[in-house]
């Protein structure tokens, strides 16, 4: 398995562009985009379980309940939830995509990222149709990347190729994501594409397997959003042979798919609302994988860890704070911790209690812009990794005026 | 019930006081506190759920297994959490105090709050101790309420007074807690002394009743505390017939202690760290009360909630986000939400969709210090509230540079 350049347009057969269509005021940011494939392709999505979720949510759902779709449309700027007229305008959104690229509207899966609240008005988005879908081809996946960014400061792709029975598959992806992100089964929209051959049974298998170790376990601030989604379209253009069971295919498909998946959440988690450094937090030793992910979840999502990683202060008692009060039946007196970056490792707590340690050392370490924070429980086998981000001046500034 | 003035020394037989003894650098922040009754008391107390807990809770917790306590020893600057001689430490505090106030070592109450994992000093304690001993009084709650203070920026105080079987009973309380604020069975500490005659299993019973609807209703940060302890002493002065079961007078004395919990909730809430607004959220109409309770808890922890009101923006759908991804089996499509304060009432949302209201107004309302979210479910009758604070630039100041 290799990195390739690109994203939702690396895989075979697939085109796609961003347009500013006049949704957001701010006439440089791109705020529609649309992907199409060739080919209808086996699809698969998972979603928010958010009880309050967006109205895109509620029409895509049951545009993927014959697991096939054919395109994409997604509009930054307005979350389109929370309104009475929500599924309504939904609905048009499918139908300007369908008639724009010329696909059926149930094979559209729409989206919306932007402000709870507000109606959507798609004017806009139905003038500026045609031009975006004369526009799209093979190289417009970043357009796409940049179009679905809110306060997202860098555009979110990747793509990887492998090879299935003798042919080379590539599997694309863009994303967004950087406040509200606490996913729960899917994350901020995520768009993966792949030219594979793989049934949409199969397709959800993975798609359902992976999200659980990738997505799902990045916070920023502890907020499940209304629209998460992550969905993939493949379109067989690979000429592999068919997946359809769980196989050495199968299994390897799934280890791109969450090679891309990681690669992806760390993007989400780096660029966190206001966030200067990535936090990456492994729990190791753990009694059971279920404890391993609620305690690497709980010292991501810890306020107070969260801004002494901003100050570069090695406060670990935060960490043992954060490991205390996680749900679940494990023993902290023989927990150790370490704190380390490309500049080295420090042990700051063996068996529960604080050790000696170089506060200047701690400090270099933490300064840089990725941090892993290392635990250690010595009772047991499995493990877990979380992502998340520190909390700074700039997510309170963000957050304290993002709507006016 | 009226309220009167003083703390932890308005009821009858209490003295206190407090004393900067050299745990902390600052020579202007008392440090270490003391508080006695004349003779010994009934007493019950709450601690943290986390299990990764101070060494004071386990020394406490063995001190009052006969249900009887007569003084209380506290220090702040230093937590003696997580370090290997921590118990130890925390056992010399109490022979300290029981020799300077003349009490029996195991009737003393101790705790510590400050940095985690910084081995304690009690030579500064030992050496001003008998001093600490000879200022105390019955007006010292003051310089108590305030030696326990680490980021507070008030000290928190307040007393009660009631009739019982016609003899006036007072109780008295002081806490501190600004940061690691997110209670689980009790909270920061918080110290609270009644001339009422009741007995232990009684006095437990009323504290336990009351702290799950007051102080474990509070959220500063998401954050519970290590240290977190609620204690209660009753020394019998007030002369009334004794309180041995869950009669009318029961009922009285849990009202009074319910009434203290909620103001002192009130005034930490208000005192978050970095808070410019107290948040006051309340939850009826709900199935449940345990849905009440979490839909209540989900908004005043939202990190996105909290930033919205720092910049006092109506960003309502915050809300709606906050109640969606809360646990339990319930609707959405029937919430209403207000907003509301001193200065008026504005209904944003109405059975789950957005509805108009004027901007203007809500940012008038949203600039006040103590703020009303107000959510009826319209379906059920259980209700609950709970308390919390903005999310301000303070806030990550104070965390980002804490400990150096």
């Amino acid at each position: 398995m290799k990195y390739i350049n690109g994203g939702v347009t690396a895989a075979k057969g697939f085109t796609a562009s961003g347009i500013h269509c006049g949704i957001r005021k701010n006439q440089t940011k791109k705020d529609l985009a649309m992907i199409k494939s060739e080919n209808k392709c086996s699809a698969a999505a998972v979603y928010t379980q958010n009880k309050v979720y967006g109205a895109p949510i509620t029409v895509t759902r049951a545009n993927l309940a014959d697991g096939m779709a054919q395109a994409v449309i997604v509009n930054s700027g307005n979350a389109n939830t929370c309104n009475s007229d929500g599924v309504q305008k939904a609905e048009q959104m499918c139908g300007i995509a369908a008639e724009a690229l010329g696909v059926d509207k149930s094979d559209v899966i729409v989206a919306s990222t932007g402000v709870i609240g507000l109606s959507l008005d798609v004017t806009p988005i139905a003038a500026s149709a045609p031009a975006l879908a004369g526009q799209m081809n093979g190289q417009g996946g970043h357009d796409a990347a940049e179009a679905i960014m809110t306060t997202d400061t860098v555009a979110k792709e990747c793509a990887v190729s492998f090879d299935l029975g003798g042919k080379t598959v590539t599997l694309g992806a863009c994303c967004k994501g950087s406040g509200m992100i606490h996913p729960n089964m899917a994350t901020m929209l995520c768009f993966m594409t792949t030219d594979c051959r793989i049934s949409s049974a199969m397709l959800q298998k993975a798609l359902s397997d992976v999200v659980k170790d990738t997505f799902n376990m990045i916070s920023v601030d502890g907020d499940t959003s209304t629209n998460d989604m992550v969905c993939i379209m493949a379109n067989g253009q690979a000429e592999n042979p068919v997946i359809e069971e769980e196989n050495e295919d199968f299994a390897l498909f799934r280890s791109a798919l969450a090679e891309v998946s990681v690669k992806l959440s760390r993007l989400i988690a780096g660029d966190g609302e206001g966030a200067q450094r990535l936090l990456e937090c492994t729990v190791s030793g753990a009694p059971t994988v279920e404890t391993a992910k609620n305690i690497a979840k709980s010292i991501i999502c810890s306020s107070l860890v969260k801004t002494a990683m901003f100050g570069a202060d090695a406060n670990w008692g935060r960490i043992l704070c954060a490991i205390g009060y996680t749900p679940g039946d494990f023993a902290v007196d023989c927990i150790d911790v370490s704190l380390s970056s490309c500049k080295g490792e420090v042990k700051v707590c063996q068996a529960g209690f604080g050790i000696d340690f170089s506060e200047e050392k701690a400090k270099e370490i933490l300064l840089e812009d990725e941090i892993r924070l290392t635990v250690e429980m010595n009772q047991g086998t499995a493990a877990a990794t979380a992502w998340g981000c520190d909390l700074t001046y700039d997510y309170v500034k963000i957050n304290g005026d993002y709507r006016t």
